[in-house]
This record gives C-alpha cells, structure tokens and sequence, in this order.
C-alpha cells in the first residue's frame, strides 16, 4: 500500500481528500496496488470541516508522519510558510515525494527544495501553486527544459483582473469595489497581498525563474500594484481603446532577464483581455515561432485540488523527472529597463517629455524607460504603461 | 545508440531534423546515451531540401527501416494517408515507438492504432496532430484519464480563420479572400479539405475520442463549412455584435455525446474571437469547476517539429502511459440536437417562428433544435447560430 500524508485540512486540502476518494478506485485499478491518504495533520483538531476524513488519522504532530516510516507521498497544503517549509524540507530528506500548492514556500526557497528533491530522487512537484485551473507549469517546464522560452505574461491576480474589470464595467470606483470584493469573501481583511500584487509577483518568480532555468529573486522583480489607480484613469485610458490590467511579465535579452508586476494598459483586442474576472491567463512566447496561451481559474477548491491531483498521479506513474527543473544557468538580472509610452496622472507637472495632455495633470509621455520614468516621477503620480 | 527513422521529408521533416540537430547533444547528455536519425524515408531521392541529412541515410524503401532491427522510434511525417498508415501499422507491430502528425491517419484509425501500440507495449504519441504550436493533446489526456471532461469547443482551422477575419475587417468578399490567401500560399490549390471544415473535423474527431475516452467516427460529427458565408452575413451579424468563426464543438450530456463543426456567430467578448488569423484556440470544461483554454499557432514547419521532439523527449526518458488513452466507455452518438437562435438568410420564406426580420430574406429564427431547422431549411439557405 502507497501511504499519502495530507498536511493541512482547509479549503483546498479538503478538496484534495473530496477528489482523491472519487478516484482512489480507479488510481488503484490502474495501479495495481492500494492507496490511502493515513494521515490529516491539522493545527486544531477540534475545527468543522465539510468533508470527512475517510479513516485517516487526524493528528497534530508532523512527527507521526515522519516517524512512521512508510509514508512515501506528503501532500502539503497548510498555507503557512514556516510550517510548510520545515514539512517540505523535512519531507524530501526523508525521501518522500512532495505535491505542494504553497507559492510562498517556493517563492522563497525554489532553489533549495528543488536541489534537496534532485539530492534525495525524490518529486517535488508544485502544478497548483500558480494557475491552479490550468496545466501551466507542466507545459512550462518542458519548453523551458527545450531551451526556448524567450518572454512570458500573463495576468496572475485573480482578484485584481476582478477589481479592474468591474470598476472599468460598472464605473464604480477603486474603494467601492474593494469594499463589495471584501464581503463576498473574494478578498482578505487586509488585501494588501493581493493588489499590492505581493502574490502575482510570487507567481511569476516561479514562472519565470522555470522558463528561463535560473535564479530570479522576488526583489529582482520589479512591483506595483493597483491601488494607486482611479476610476477616472480607467475612464480615461478606456476611451483611448485600452483596458488596465495588472500584468506580469519577464523576458530575456542578450542574456539578460528583465522582469516586472506592474498595472499595464492594454488594447482591447489583446489576449489577455479576454480573461474574465477571476481568471488568470498566461502567454508564453519561445523561440522557433512558438508561442502559446493559457487560460482558466487561478485558484479555488477544486481547481487547486485537481491540480495536485495530476502531480499525484505523476507521482504514482512516475510520469516526471525526478532531476531539478531549475537548471543551473548563471543569469543576469537587469533593472526592468523597458521603453514604453506611459500614462501619467501627477499633481505635478512633467519632467519629461510629453506627446498629449489628455486633462489638467493628466499626460502621456514620449517613449521613455521604465526606470528613468520612476526615478522622475513625482511622489504619488500614477503611471501606466500602453500596450507594452 | 538509439535509432530513430525519419519518413516524409517535406516541410515538417525538415524541421523536425534540424530542431533535433539543435537539441541532440543536450539530449544526449541527459540520457547518457547516444541518439540519432539515421535513415530519412522518402519518395523522391532527387528533391531540392533546405535542410540537410546530418549524416543520415536517404532511403526509397520503408523495408531498410524494418529490416534494420534495431530502429526503436519512427517519426511519421508523410502527409500521406495509405503510406502513413501502413509504415505506422507495420512499426507498431515490429514495437517501434511511433511519433505521428498525420491527422488523417489518426482520425481513420486510432482506436486500432491505439490497441496495437498497447498491445506491443510501444508508445504511440501525436501532440502535433492538432494545434502543434500548443499543448494541448498531453494535457487533454491527462483530464480524461480523470474522466472529468464535460464539453470541447475550439477554432481549429486556421486558413478558415484566417479567411472569416479578412472578410470581416477589410470587408472583402469570400471569393477576394480565398484568392488573396491561395496567392499567398495559405490555401492549396482545392482549398476545399479547409473551408469545407473537413481539416477541422479531422481534429475534432481526434479531440472527441480522447476527451470523452470512446469511439467517435468522423461521420457522426455534423459538418457544415463555411463556403456559403457571403459578406453581407458577416456585416449584417457584425452590427449586433457577432463575430463568424468555424466553431468545431463536442459534449456530452446524459452519457450521450453530440459534436459538429460549423459557423458560429459568436460575441465579440468571447475566448475564441481573441484568436488572430491562423492562430487555433480551444476551451476545455471539465467537472470540478475545471475549465482552460489553449491558443497558439495550428501549424507551420517549426510549431509542428517542436510538438513531435516534445514527444520524442516523452519517449525516451518515458514520461508518457503506454496503455491506450482512448478508454473503453461504450458512447452514444446522437444527432446534434443543440436549440439555438439563427441567423438565415434564404431566398424562399422561412417555415418556421422568426423572431426578428432584418432584411429581405434575412431572419432570426426563435430558438430551434439544429436537427429542425436542418430538416426545415430551404435549399442553399444559409444558418448561423447565435453564440450557442
């Protein structure tokens, strides 16, 4: 019997125990051989949860999965970061595979769990921690194992693509959406991570640190968010034929890898755009006229679970490599230095130069460099790129 | 050193041998094995190719290939249906792995393909048979194999997405079109395996069977091209918002499955109009919430030679099943019963509820089942549906 131990029993981790049962019999037919998640670990043992446990064991102590001895498949799923480092870590030296969803982990420590993973022959394999909807890191992996991946973006906030689309749609303004996101539960008490684009930037330090197989640090990434935005610049930009969206995005030129989260006016006809509300999409442009797009939800129960469950079966059929996806080649990171015509409203007047006054403090400006822009920009302007 | 036979070396053989060129020695050093093509199957010995042998045999006779003994992988390229079919039958037999494009092939005789490959235990892989620039077949295998896929809809020709955008953005006639993209070597000389949505069904079939794990021939798929659209349909569904594309869709409903290739008109904020000219697009609904969709370019020498590395790779680092993904679920084909609201313009009075007249014989029709309204329809009538 393969034994599966499912650290944290949340939202996603009882859809992973929902879904695993529905298709344990088939798994096992398969395989020829049984399997069981025997372990639930859990902070409060006391919790309600919707789903029940299904004869596993439900425990408090990581030890009694460690110290048992057979677990061969730790399913980690406890949104906390400490915790789940010191599980994951723990885990692959013990030689037991890892299925994670928890981008902060690997935001952190890629290069360390992925390295212990090789070390050890063991999987660590993370499909739900970006775009959990969508087959996007598997994909991804491959290409970039090819060698080929030149530039990628995509919109990796699911509740700022909400945000953006409805006060665009409904003209509503930043603060009155962010208070209807909060009561339907889209969004945390304190949303900062969400569209101070913390969590779209952890995103695409995975993504971009598999495409181009090196080191990208979360500080290499340049990042801002979208709170500084008004009604009034979607307005504005909107009759102009652009919608603002929170894009991330990363290329590499001449060896060098230029990355970036930031608020990015985009024509209406651009792919990305067509991304609903909750959405996340990504576009991946490789060398050889490959280029593709993905999109569907970026989190949620079951779209998480089913996820990892892909990674599980992975695991079971050995259908991965076991050798770290990271690569091991030494890359440049450059400040983002890219030129674009920039959307600007500021109290104060320009420093540079400008091709339209749309309003009283309301410019755009000539093509000029991302950085050269944001070390004249007066404090409290707003700029946003067109079409980039 | 592991063989591998190249057969056909037209345009998507030239590519596959020089991408392969390109990635052989980092395959090599990942394997720890010696890899190369060694013979290249074709017909004329005499044709001028852009891309030369590496060293490889130029043969006349796919018996040089069988008797050779220790070939292991064939990579199909033909374009040739008898030819394609016989080397692919007779390779799995002799338990050469086999790597195809060939949509023709496939869609004629995969269930057989499929068995014999499980049978002699040899992987038989066609990521490039649709949409070879994204990843789409791996992917869709994966979500059946979960048995979790509830509906299928896509552009899957390019040239007839290429032709219906024209038509609509320089508000050209079909006949204008379709001689501007044969000019311009989009189209073959009898375009009609294109427009005529043949090409498209071709694929659909494939994606059917292996989204819904069970037969589906090409001739329980409706089929309705797109040679009757003139551009005065285009412009009328224009003005209230449509835009026309050759939609090839498939679902299943109460273990029943009903699948067609025809025009759509589809809103303008819909996925698949965010398509460009030749790109393909696909949406996937699955259970679960599960829902993606896939773009990226349908064709060309390098999208098509980069999907069949990506599955050499699978091959020799055995990262794919061998058991046939097709399944053993007994499906019910019915008719394409799907009730929707239509656009047509007939030159004889409609029989049945008309919900708006827009012109002199152009109406919508109030919603009807398409197997009504096929049944009912004038000859040389033209049907759109409306954003079904």
């Amino acid at each position: 019997m393969i034994k599966i131990a499912l650290a944290g029993y949340g939202t996603v981790g009882q859809g992973v125990m929902d879904l695993f049962q529905k298709r344990r019999e088939e798994i096992q037919r398969r395989l020829g051989e049984e399997v069981d998640i025997c372990y639930v670990l859990v902070r409060d043992r006391e919790r309600e949860r919707d789903v029940g446990l299904y004869g596993a064991e439900l425990i408090c102590d990581a030890k009694e999965i460690f110290n048992d001895g057979e677990v061969e498949i730790l399913i980690e799923v406890t949104g906390d970061i400490s915790l789940g480092y010191a599980l994951i870590k723990e885990a692959l030296e013990k030689r037991i595979h890892v299925i994670t969803a928890n981008k902060s982990v690997l935001s952190l420590h890629l290069e360390e769990l992925s390295a212990l993973a090789e070390e050890y022959g063991v999987y660590l394999l993370y499909e739900a921690s970006v775009g959990g909807g969508m087959p996007l890191i598997k994909p991804l992996q491959e290409l970039s194992v090819h060698g080929e991946i030149r530039a990628l973006r995509g919109l990796l906030s699911g509740s700022c693509n909400y945000i953006l689309t409805k006060m665009q749609k409904e003209q509503t303004s930043y603060e009155d959406v962010l208070e209807k996101a909060k009561a339907l539960g889209y969004l945390e008490a304190d949303p900062i991570d969400d569209v101070g684009g913390f969590d779209a930037r952890r995103k695409l330090r995975i993504l971009t640190t598999l495409a181009f197989r090196g080191k990208v640090d979360e500080k290499d990434i340049v990042l801002e968010g979208i709170t500084g935005i008004e009604l009034r610049d979607i307005s504005c930009l909107s009759h102009m034929g652009y919608a603002v969206r929170l894009v991330a995005q990363a290329f590499k030129e001449n060896q060098c890898i230029q990355a970036a989260v930031h608020p990015l006016a985009l024509p209406h006809s651009d792919f990305l755009i067509s991304m609903d509300g909750p959405e996340n999409g990504v576009e991946v442009f490789g060398d050889h006229f490959i280029s593709f797009g993905f999109r569907g939800f970026g989190a949620g129960r079951y779209p998480t679970a089913h996820a990892m469950l892909s990674d599980l079966e992975d695991v079971f059929f050995s259908l991965r490599r076991k050798e770290s996806p990271l690569g091991v080649e030494g890359l440049r990171i450059i400040p983002y230095q890219k030129k674009a015509r920039f959307y600007i409203r500021s109290a104060v007047p320009l420093e540079f130069g400008v091709d339209q006054q749309l309003e009283e403090n309301v410019w755009i400006t000539t093509p000029v460099a991302y950085n050269v822009l944001k070390a004249a920009l007066p404090r409290e302007a707003v700029a946003i790129a067109l079409g980039e």
